[in-house]
């Protein structure tokens, strides 16, 4: 085929020099992630980060393209370039099974984006499974081992998933660029230069280490700033109590949401096909909340509109040993009017941003390996003392989140406004500390 | 108040500095702005682009406040600083009457969107209206007459609209930066450096004359290469023959369009009221045509499919003159089995760059002026031969679309595509030339 | 050999993958460039342009290489191989016989650059001819007749030189990077995905054409403010004069010019060997005019220390048909007590910035072409009005010196000073216009 | 005054606004700083960072102008506006005493930079004295006081010199820039938005905490992978050296460097002048240098073209324990016929990134304070867990160099490069550990 190029503003260009590569980004499965935003609520902190999962699966397709290209030409001994393919066909497909805000939407109704990619990738009824099919039978089947990490080859699962992989190199890259959080850039340049495979899976040479330690470090500083950002919490926050309102009133009131909210009745009855996912996404989702918003019960309306119009609810932070405390502010909460319930919320975000091997852990992580001058492997913290010092430890902070009229001084309230002021400092929960 | 900022990938930060500014980001029609995306369709060409008018708007104000920040520092004698906050308030506001794919939304049913700003900010039941009151009773109309260029300051109507406004300025910077396509890119630290009021009103310091011309070359490239890409309008097409279809059948299917886009009735029965604009945007359309993809009309049902799932028209360059042999082409489309009236289109683009002041034309251009060492004004394209070289000339194509189908060669039509494609050659229409 | 890399903010990495380009960079010849400065004066104008030719060459070399490669792996029928290397030595030597402020220089002691290019690379003498007679005995004749534009392989010449040459493209992507002048930059990453070989030379896919322009129209912007600005020209002409000086005192001065500057003597006798040439360089230079800071001749010891200083004339414009009345001028500045001869000068700066193949003119340019989709070729200005607009005109101005002190206004020579400026408007020479 | 800018590639441009600047700029004893390489040798590692100190000093003085600005405008309480100008003025010339190479220099000729500084500023024969002198008798001294530490206004010393101040946001921005190296980068803006002037000093709002962060983090990675790279400082190995067979040369051979160096003599006389050390630049010491190519003296001539020509020491890391073994490498080097005092040396590289104020060591460092929401101040390290890990610990190696000709593998001394390279593994000495 005649080679293919679509502009991007991270990796310039992405090429498309495969048949099939094309025909998968021309499915309606692929199309849908247009319609799907990368960064979720963050696009309302962010106002740049605004981008769809579908530019993020083409940049994560592009890297794998780059680093198989450079695999075929330098590493032919240690290196099946029968795999190069897999490798970018699962690129491109790692995240197709996302739907609209996938985090909180997977909590209330209990799906799994990782299942629903394998469905698309292995179910009969999709273009995306017809396309693979084509080019053998089993490929299907290929792709969706590697997304599960059973595929024997090491080199291609760890390419796909491990902590330094195409997906975290693109979304790092994408989303710095788009928000302006200028943290998550780091020299991809060089980290293509220096990765290599090796026996055991994916190793980078010692040149290269000072690229991969600053790859380390920005992702730590994304998930602090960006993906961590209070005020995107505060509108996912605003988004589970809605959906959780709405599953709530569903029993009673299912013509009501037949008429408003059509494509979430399989979610509401638990009874829900490929299908079903795979007709929401964001512009779905808000219509249907646009609609809520002259529903009849205030409560829902109310949270509908305060999404819509992004009226989001503050935080403040509070240590685990405390949280016991938290009942007192929920109260205040309550003698203002809002019903805890759906009016307040806690919300934990925590991140491990590196880790070497640890058997005895549940999920124990890959670790990432340098090699030496003398051909030996040694791990990434063993080296850098930066990375040592992220490594094995979890950073984040749990929040509790209230409306803000809790912080404004009301005259028919204002001894609730008092008392629950008088318990936060510097935006922590003092209250018992 | 205290300062508020906005990370901007495109500006670094947009700076508050003013509650009212604040407060009009935070109603709900601004808000709205979050749901259309700023390129229409240009997105589904350079997928980077799908940043919406939100951003855009926020970023013609940053320019408007560093530009007035500017002149209210160092041309007291020149300047009114009493008409900054104007300035602001009408670059933040210009677009707040866009709706979903606007321009050939409008063309379909008729609406206007600078109009509907006009009605947004001077209807007293928008938000915005209420912010604007508190200023001043008469600020909203204000604002509205600088929309409508009738207001009597010509620098501020200058500054809003004219070949080089904040508005024309964030757009090519910003749709460069998320299309990923570098020609729009100009210094606009520069042009800050040497733009001053005068008497008659806006103008530039002969020393920033090159970053003048350089961004009126920027301008050209990005129509020439993102507003006028084929494949964009090929999407703009089919959702114009989309609302057609939908817009016919509407009169004998009133129910069904009732239930699967109850948004667009008004638009059908011609009563529209500014909430009915309001209440439409990008996803709500989106919504209605997966709706209308399985419409039992088949006509509706597949241009609704090929618009979700992106399966552009194919287009040809053809010359006006050429324009009355193109019914030799729609015979080919209609004996392939497809009805021309809504599987082929025409679609012109054109854009006139840069013009000095013709007071003979309709609506002459308020030309560019640069003031030299001695203070007199002359006009950019007098000093600059590449601007001169531009001036006055209308750059752009006619093209006609058509279904991809019709290029591929299949037993059963191979007779007529074998004929529709020894009409074109590198990619112009050619039959009779 | 194992690969090297050189760290490059304009290439991010230059690649080095074979052993003799690595030993030519090595050699002291090629190391002799890290001590000329690329752009000359400019860099007394342009603080950040202080970058060699060094850098230069480097990334000469480093787009030779990435056209190459994409040569040999795209389009073997159209390319020999064989010529790969020949192109990537050339790129890197293609500049080697330039010496401290050249263009100056040049003028004054009659060298020449390319010239001594061609005995750098031909004389077994040097390091560089050593390293390039070990691939073969008449590689080293082959690399000059491609400078010579006399190799037979049109497309080898033309990657070298052209009007869109691997020179060029560096040169402007580089000094625009070190200047911060950003107009020099272009899509060098669209440019290597459209370029190929075709039967007459190199050509450019349709599909890149505005890449092309875009390339042209920075070039044209560079040269307009950056190459062309009058201060750094200011800073020529002081040199200029400077060693103007210096020869006419080198006569009756000898034993003074030995002690002073003993490497400029075979350049003031007129007996020049290669080996003279190459141990000049700016460091040297400026050591010398820093001790002619301190000779007894005024003339010599003031502009040496105006040069070092940068102390530099002020310019008008004047037009061609205007130029004889400038003698006014330079009587006006003798009468202020300065030699005009030392202290005026004449600087012409025009450029050419595109032009067609036109076989009447003395040396005809090789004119850009564009590879249509039936694979005819098209002239670029052909199909570009913004590049026909430039095309076969040219531009720049003519410029007179004369000391800034003709500007002051001083007791003494109030009246000369008066009478000086009474003929200036606007930077223009006004007498007799 | 009107206004002047020059284009700077790091800050887009440097604003002149006062006339005491310009006149500063315009002195000689700054416009030598053109002549001085900001980076020293590591211009021939990372060839693109060959800018000067004259470019890093405007630099540093126009983020000393954003921020008094922005002190003068939002925090009249707190900041003195007298103070703005001082800080300016010293911005610029705080690094205006630097010399060719001046840490080489220094420790051979017993120097010091920050002490020539000083005269420069107070010493009244040089221009600079005599334009401070115009703003008042006392602002040399003034000056010379803040770069001293000893000026009274702790918030004017913190400015100039602290773990972050106007120089080394400057240097690491910029020499990032030039080089390529991206680490080095952060988000200057942010904190130039959160910077505030605070009793006790300067001190940064807690929701710019990040920014300043990533400024650590950015200084700590520039530092391991630019300014102690074993390549740059092969190179200052080589110039040590070959100053100290020069100075050992000196006595026994006065004639020839009087000849050839002869701004060296009050260097090597031990007497020397403010004026001598003026005389001194980059340009000049390599000039003396390749005269010295021809010396009769083998080891200058041999060390002096390798230092011109760029052929490099290579070097291996050794720990401070396993220091004594290294004879044994020397005796190696002096059986293959090279002086091991000339030939090897021992180059030690550290750096402590960050420490908070610790009252019991030498030179106690000012620690980062971040205000929180309550107004109190809370040290760097408390709240950011990456700069903690950094804090109080030194970072860099111990480097034996010799000539890359032991690790070649020569028949004559063979059996010497077998036994030098048996001690080394992955570039660490080992024998004995």
């Amino acid at each position: 085929m005649i080679e293919k190029v679509f502009r991007d503003p991270v990796h310039n260009y992405i090429h498309v020099e495969n048949q099939v590569i094309y025909d998968l980004i021309n499915t309606k499965e692929f199309q849908r992630l247009r319609r799907i935003k990368q960064l979720g609520t963050s696009g309302y902190t962010f106002h740049g980060g605004e981008h769809s999962r579908f530019s993020h699966c083409l940049g994560a397709y592009e890297i794998a393209r780059r680093i198989t290209q450079i695999f075929d030409e330098k590493y032919q001994d240690d290196w099946d370039h029968h795999e190069s393919l897999l490798v970018m066909v699962t690129a491109l497909l790692h995240d197709v099974g996302h739907g609209a805000y996938s985090h909180t939407f997977e909590r209330l109704f209990d799906t799994d984006h990782e299942e629903i990619t394998r469905q698309i990738i292995t179910s009969p009824e999709t273009e995306i499974n017809q396309v693979l099919r084509q080019l053998a039978p089993d490929f299907p089947e290929k792709v969706a081992s590697v997304i599960n990490h059973t595929y024997p080859n090491k080199q291609v699962v760890q390419l796909i998933s491990s902590q330094i992989d195409v997906d975290r190199m693109d979304y790092l890259l994408r989303d710095s660029y788009f928000t302006g959080a200028s943290y998550g850039q780091f020299d991809l340049t060089r980290i293509l230069r220096v990765i290599r495979p090796v026996a055991q899976g994916i190793a980078f040479k010692r040149n290269g280490m000072h690229a991969v330690e600053d790859y380390v470090l920005s992702r730590y500083q994304m998930y602090m700033q960006v993906y961590f950002h209070p005020a995107s919490r505060a509108m996912e926050v605003l988004l589970q109590n809605l959906l959780k309102r709405a599953k709530f009133l569903y029993p009673d009131h299912k013509a009501y949401f037949a008429t408003s909210s059509p494509n979430l009745l399989p979610f509401f009855e638990k009874k829900v096909e490929l299908q079903d996912y795979l007709a929401l996404d964001d512009g779905v989702m808000n219509t249907y909340f646009q609609v809520w918003m002259t529903s009849p019960d205030t409560i829902l309306a109310d949270l509908a509109q305060r999404f819509i119009n992004r009226k989001v609810f503050k935080s403040i932070i509070f240590s685990e040993k405390n949280e016991k405390n938290l009942d007192l502010m929920r109260d205040l909460v309550a003698q203002v009017g809002f019903d805890p319930d759906y009016y307040t919320a806690i919300h934990r975000n925590f991140d491990l941003p590196y880790d070497f091997y640890r058997p005895e852990v549940k999920r124990p992580r890959t670790q990432i390996e340098i090699i030496q001058k003398d051909n030996h492997l040694a791990e990434l913290s063993s080296l850098s003392p930066l990375v040592e010092s992220l490594a094995g430890t979890r950073h984040g902070d749990n929040r509790f989140y209230f409306p803000k009229e809790m912080l404004t001084d009301t005259s028919i309230f204002s001894q609730q406004n008092q008392a629950f002021k008088a318990h936060i400092r510097n935006d922590h929960f003092i209250y018992g500390e």
